[in-house]
């Protein structure tokens, strides 16, 4: 299982959103959107074994997590308003703690950094954070099976957050020279551990 | 100067079609649109050494070139409805073989693959051409500076295209052990050559 935890700032937390205006009042959607379709598409397939974790922190209900799940995914298209409206149809709904199920493969609950990065170490799973100053990616990967990937939105994690973050022990990593859009680190960490396994 | 050639098989060739229906009624324009995207942003940041050129092969006027130059790009946006909006403009021109420029650093002209090609030999750069049985991509970087990456859109490259990019030489990589969209082996390259300028 290969999982990313993607931080939106300035999501919008209700599904009162227009995906003709993603990257204006839905508070930066877009790059959740294109997160999500790195995270989870291969070329007339999907990743089966990704889980796509949306962290919404915009108004007017901060504090909701949408997760994609690549197994039990239905009704997906790589294009930006399709992940968008799957996130719509999520946000609409009214949640709880409690995890439901608003589409096939995706679902929606009330959650903080800090609980999901918690319910991560008690599975055993290795945290990854990406930063521009960590190591090169491609020197560790082969550690990196069944991690979960941490990064920001277009303005990265705020101290409060990377706190939370290090505080789990996550290794700090950066894929290459360049700073770069989280859907682009998606991209380069899928592919990084598609040649670990295939033994590149 | 590092430059992009995305071939789009049904991508329309007028300005006549919705943003909010790029990938149905305007022939998958999203895939080029995201190719865009991927090839010319950095976090907070644009390639200004990046050409993307589109070759647009839809109805109602099939044969058009879009070209994106970094240099001196403006209005863009990484979300697919902003490249969406300058390509539409740009189709919205009425057009013969003379490039004009439709939005700052994007042009259109009429034009065809062999033609494009030529025109990249003449000027003495290397062709790159994408396909999943080529060298890997980390092995023959290094001599990819000033390289054309050519690729095509979800239904890859036509026999007859093919044989045309070969003939003029082209070195057939990949980007790694699985089938990928075009953007995400846009990124891939993009990363690979980041790295091979910083010495990494």
């Amino acid at each position: 299982m290969r999982e990313f935890l993607i931080i939106g700032h300035k999501a919008l937390t209700s599904g009162n959103f227009s995906l003709n205006d993603m990257p204006g009042s839905a508070g930066r959607m877009d790059i959740l959107c294109r997160c999500t379709s790195a995270a989870l598409f291969l070329s007339h397939d999907m990743r089966r074994d990704v889980q796509v974790h949306l962290l919404l922190l915009g108004e007017p209900d901060p504090q909701k997590i949408v997760r994609f799940d690549g197994e039990s995914l239905r009704y997906l298209n790589p294009d930006e308003r399709s992940s968008g409206s799957l996130i719509k149809k999520a946000l609409d709904r009214e949640v709880g703690e409690q995890e439901i199920r608003s589409t096939p493969g995706v679902w929606v609950r009330r959650g903080e950094l800090g609980m999901l990065l918690d319910e991560f170490v008690k599975k055993g799973r290795k945290i990854v954070y990406l930063r521009e100053d960590g190591q090169d990616i491609r020197a560790v990967a082969g550690t990196f099976d069944d991690a979960v990937f941490i990064m920001g939105d277009h303005n990265g994690v705020t101290g409060e957050e990377e706190e939370i973050i290090l505080n789990v022990g996550a290794t700090v990593v950066n894929v290459g020279p360049l700073s770069l859009h989280s859907e682009h680190c998606v991209t380069l960490i899928n592919n990084e551990l598609d040649r670990t396994i295939a033994g590149d």
